[in-house]
């Protein structure tokens, strides 16, 4: 077990963590060998997600203990097995989805794992992915088909929020769509609704992103540039569109994706609203709305992420404006929070 | 046709009118034969809904004319038929589904003509029920059981809202579900829902109407006097009803329901809400409810209704606190406006 221990021991072990007071820092990370039921991973990349931002905001200091090891966008490959784990062996390709429930709370019973009441969220409620090496429970990987890119395979996670997103709005082949917001997840979502058959419209302020929209093969327009009611009553003939995703955040996208829908319209709210917004209840009253609350994915929402992904429908790799090394992790988060970057992924296994 | 004319002739030709200025009065009603297409119908009861409180308080001053003559929860038997008109004869006892729509609008198309685009409701938007004689097109009437009683059958219109919320909510035997607010649309949902297999919890601040509640057989609580939280975490066993109802217009009411909701939970908002309120849309994302829009009813909620009144599944004749004559039509505005009288009937076809 000693030579095996030592086989696995980091070469890298530095780990990105938020430190409060807005700040992250590389600091030495904790070096142990998979226990029973663990793999220890080798993680190649670790995608900058939105809810890192907001942890390192300070918008999260209830919810996580400091030092916190950020990262749970990740793709990597297995280093070592711990005990009792079967079905996986070193070198298997693995993304990870960073959900672990309890089992046992109302939520689990009823079948809706991913809402455990109290879930642990590898990356937010423990250590994450943003570390040369990973040790996690075996029940949270996910295989990756060995010819996916280490780069898309970090994609994945949220790939697998947009199939989710999608998939709560049960939407249907031909439907017409808005996404309301143009970033990572807001494109991702309109990625996968066109994969699922969608006539898909983003709506997005800046120019930057809807240039990148367009790339991606999107229609995306200026909301503010543009009188959207009237596209929106011409494209629909006067309905409205049937589906939308509030990805904004915004009181104001908010309001846009709820005026827009046509009768008995459905809004996936994917947008994390911290504050109670005002909402039109009279709209959602007078077209016989449905707003619906989507958290997180499950398995089957990977395994299609995966290959949505395989099969370049949603191509993903092109939201990644670039790689960092680990070693530039803060000025990674600088340029998100800026706006000059959509999604930065950070090299966890190389010397930085 | 004179002497057809003359004998469809109102005795009493005054209809309870909405003048502006918060007033009800009564003026000389418009006497006219049906049209072709047309009937006309001898009035036994209407109902005052809350919609024409509103009408009343002015809140809907720019979408009616005035005078307007109020109602549109009524029974009645038809008194003469116009050209074109088949099967229906005269003397059959009805009721009105109020619904005129359009045909052609996207609503409409997508088969949801009950939120039609260009919807005439009569009694809002055209002349109400609150007369001796009423002209409506036959396209609106609805077969009443020749032994279902008249005040019964002036209930089968705010049944079926009840009706359609519950239809909204897909609700399923043995299903627990809170009703917030116990008016007559509230009490209507309960029993409706218990009809439906539910177990059902009203919430009500007013003692008089938790008292009804419990003449209905239902089981009600006051949300201010007991830790309701508490409460129904103990009869769900952690997890929060599945089902809610949102009736009481109040945002503490529309926050109340949304966290009682369990995981995946769905929140039919009945309550009007015209000034958008704050949403608790971290809630609705942390355990992915839905919050779903329900307006009106359509023929099928009219049926089901007609069959839970006349099976007495829903004892809605003990709703109605008092049956008032025409003449005092504006004293029974006032009872409603004070909360002293839940349902009030007024008799259309008697001399007042």
């Amino acid at each position: 077990m000693t030579e095996q221990g030592l086989s696995v021991m980091p070469r890298w072990p530095l780990a990105a963590c938020y430190v409060g007071d807005r700040t992250v820092t590389l600091l030495e990370a904790e070096q142990r060998r998979p226990g029973a039921g663990e793999v220890e991973l080798d993680v190649a990349y670790t995608g900058i997600c939105g809810t890192d931002l907001h942890i390192v905001h300070g918008a999260m200091d209830a919810r996580v203990s400091l030092p916190t090891v950020l990262g749970h966008e990740m793709s990597g490959s297995i280093a070592a097995v711990g005990d009792g784990v079967t079905g996986w062996s070193v070198g298997d390709h693995v993304t990870v989805m960073p959900l672990d429930w309890c089992g046992s709370c109302p939520a689990c019973r009823a079948g809706h794992t991913h809402v455990c009441h109290n879930l642990n969220f590898l990356g937010i409620d423990s250590p994450g992915s943003m570390q040369g090496r990973w040790v996690v429970p075996a029940g949270v990987l996910v295989a990756l088909p060995p010819d996916l890119p280490s780069e898309v395979g970090a994609m994945v996670e949220p790939t697998a929020v947009a199939v989710h997103d999608v998939r709560r709005a049960a939407l249907r082949q031909g439907e017409k769509a808005v996404v309301v917001g143009g970033g990572p997840i807001g494109l991702l979502v309109a990625c996968v609704a066109r994969a699922a058959g969608a006539d898909v419209l983003v709506l997005e302020l800046s120019e930057q992103r809807r240039a990148l929209a367009e790339l991606l093969g999107l229609k995306a327009v200026d909301p503010a540039g543009c009188d959207i009611d009237a596209l929106v009553a011409d494209w629909t003939d006067g309905a409205g569109v049937t589906v939308g995703f509030e990805v904004s955040g915004a009181v104001a996208g908010l309001d846009q994706a709820i005026n827009l829908l046509a009768v008995r319209g459905r809004l996936v709210v994917v947008a994390i609203h911290a504050t109670p917004p005002p909402v039109n209840l009279f709209r959602v009253f007078w077209r016989e709305l449905t707003l619906i609350g989507a958290r997180v994915y499950d398995r089957s929402d990977f395994e299609e992420a995966i290959r949505l992904l395989h099969e370049c429908a949603v191509p993903a790799a092109r939201l990644i404006t670039r790689i960092e090394p680990l070693s530039r992790v803060a000025a990674a988060f600088d340029a998100l929070e800026s706006g000059e970057a959509m999604k930065i992924l950070i090299a966890c296994g190389e010397e930085s």
